[in-house]
């Protein structure tokens, strides 16, 4: 049976790799690559120093071409299947013509397989779709969640209360629906005007341009969106996290 | 300066140990082991062996006598703050007598520092207090969290979806406050009930005692019980989580 892994690599710090996961890289036979295109070339090359420092030879390297994903449409959850179905079909092709029938392919993805990544959901789909069998598993990784509280030194989670992760569109939609929020994926700074809350950000978690700020929403907002556009501007792409959290009635 | 590192080390798999971890762990003068009792011995084990593969000598282990909490009071909140306040005086005495003034001290703590861990917060109140300075740093792990999906190979996301982490005391009182709750620290099994629900059940997560079940409430919710009260009685302890996400309607 062919097998699969799903190995989460973390946040962007080659240490955040797990001796699980370095054990699974040096295990596997074919690395499947889905490119996201020229702008993050970046983290394509650190997934590939990763391979070259971990994997044991003789593996190979198989690659396909991300399906460019429809930004402009309003139906942002209908989009975002759709370019998953069209994903899936590249990778059933992948998994069908590159991976022999007792060898184990791999994907290697940031953070952690089950936060906000595709990966585990397109193998469900090929499987469902029945024109390829393969056994998955996945290997945990350090999310960006793990790796912004961390450099933060904060908890994620207090005593006796919830924790809510959601996304940026989501948070400008509805507002903040607890005390302590994560928000992932937002591109448009959705916590301006927060002034209740407090705030741990953090881009490129883990790599050496890290960027982390931490205050009162009212007194770090506007330096961290312009620390957001200029380096955005300067690299191409950005990835950032954040927790909010509410400050206490009795200071502020 | 004395340093202080609060190293994540997984959910109980050796193996989830990230290669920062392992280099922190080789970096520490002192470990510090606050032993939560008699009945968690293997869990004390378990850290002594880790301390034991990755130390570099000459190293030191500090042992105190976690304080007892009174799980008696209804006043939850107040009963841990109290608890939390008696564990910071014992560890402040370990870091001013046993800590030298330039050397590496370390707590090594289940899954990730962030997550339903007190060690940070703690180190936050002995800084408050001012009888002993140290500089901290946190190292993220492998969460209960992501230990349960990977094993279960699920996102803990949906797409455009909130997700919600919360208590078993707080599910039992509030009822699901999304559509995908991951509930931590339940010892009453509160998703009794929860018929719209599948549930992803794993206890022990990462250790040679791993169970693991899925599928909708109504169907395993009274196995994970059974299973749950077995290991209990014969283990005399339990660690387990639980990824409440409910089930779509056309499905039921």
């Amino acid at each position: 049976m062919k097998r699969l892994l799903v190995i989460g690599i973390g946040a962007g710090d080659p240490d955040h790799l797990t001796l699980q996961a370095v054990k699974a890289i040096a295990a596997t036979d074919v690395f499947f690559i889905v490119d996201k295109g020229e702008t993050k070339h970046e983290l394509v090359q650190l997934r590939l120093d990763l391979i070259a420092e971990h994997g044991r030879g003789p593996y190979r390297i198989a690659e396909a071409r991300d399906p460019e994903r429809d930004r402009a449409s309003p139906a942002y959850t209908a989009a975002v299947e759709d370019w998953r179905s069209r994903r899936a079909l590249a990778c059933e092709a992948l998994i069908r013509d590159e991976l022999g029938p007792d060898e184990t392919g791999a994907f290697l993805v940031w953070g952690d397989p089950a936060v906000y990544d595709s990966t585990l959901a397109i193998l469900d789909e090929i499987l469902r779709r029945g024109n390829v069998a393969f056994d998955v598993e996945a290997v945990p990784g350090i999310s960006s969640v793990a790796a912004l509280t961390a450099r933060h030194r904060v908890g994620l989670t207090q005593v006796g209360r919830p924790t809510h992760l959601t996304t940026g569109r989501r948070l400008a939609e509805r507002g903040p629906t607890a005390d302590d929020v994560v928000v992932m994926l937002d591109a448009h700074c959705s916590f301006a005007g927060l002034d209740d809350f407090h705030i741990y950000w953090g881009a490129y978690l883990g790599t050496p341009d890290e960027i982390l700020v931490s205050g009162p929403v009212a007194e770090v907002g506007d330096r961290i969106r312009e620390l957001r556009d200029e380096a955005r501007a300067r690299k191409g792409w950005i990835m950032d996290t954040y927790l909010l959290r509410r400050i206490p009635a009795a200071d502020h």
